[in-house]
């Protein structure tokens, strides 16, 4: 059980971007969505540059024992009028390595709610309460206190 | 049928915020969780100056003939790294005000979807796609194309 304490939660910095998008590409639905190519195709990078002016989101990482990114998750915080004008927290795209086994892989999700984690940051950062999507592939926030609210609608354009 | 020509989509001013708020308020959920004051809380004014500084985030209302405030949606793009650095679009607190009967409500609803309404706004945003969330009062954007894809989470603090 001492696995947890060796996770360190960080901000991404743009040298993850490559690992970032490896888990993102990693299940059946990224498969399809993500481009893993070397050198990366460059929108990834301008999109890093999109988050990293963004006051509002945080890219973040869990790093593993050795440094290398095991785990990711994107937090964003919108203000807007609704309940006295508080603001949500958003969290998404929470992924952690595949190759980590599951125990591991439990601890890496656990740690990025934890303190110092999603849910912490987006206290510090005064959302009134925070909101996920259900993974098709893996419930990586389990155990972080959500519950199901409501029912998500999409358009691709 | 001519009502409709006759909803005019805007961006939001801060004399708009009272209309805003009650539209809010006016269902089970929200009558529990807004306050209507004269003056209003100053939450509601200090929020809306949070989304008026915020270049990813579009607070809209729909005109009814008289220059009234009918309707009211907020629009979010956020940078990500997913789908290949696609924003992806947010469509929240979407209102339209009871007072409307049914069918000039659902010409509203569909007013503030269609051309010069919420999806066009987002894709002139360079958004990939866009979500929502299914309202548990009424399906205001019953008609805009949405269809259910995940499930929301929610923890409040």
């Amino acid at each position: 059980m001492n696995g947890v304490s060796r996770v360190r939660i960080r901000p991404a910095r743009s040298s993850d971007v490559a690992a970032i998008v490896a888990m993102l590409a990693d299940d059946a639905l990224g498969r399809g969505r993500e481009r893993i190519e070397d050198p990366l195709p460059p929108s990834y990078l301008q999109a890093f540059e999109k988050v990293e002016r963004d006051p509002n989101i945080q890219l973040v990482v869990a790093e593993g024992e050795g440094g290398e990114v095991i785990g990711c998750l994107q937090l964003c915080i919108l203000p807007g009028l609704s309940s006295q004008g508080a603001s949500r927290g958003l969290i998404e795209d929470v992924r952690v390595a595949s190759h980590y086994r599951k125990p591991r892989h439990r601890r890496t999700a656990g740690a990025m709610g934890r303190r110092g984690g999603a849910i912490e940051r987006l206290q510090i950062g005064r959302a009134a309460h925070a909101q996920t999507r259900e993974s098709m592939r893996s419930a990586s926030t389990n155990g972080w206190g959500f519950q199901a609210s409501h029912v998500g609608m999409t358009i691709r354009f």
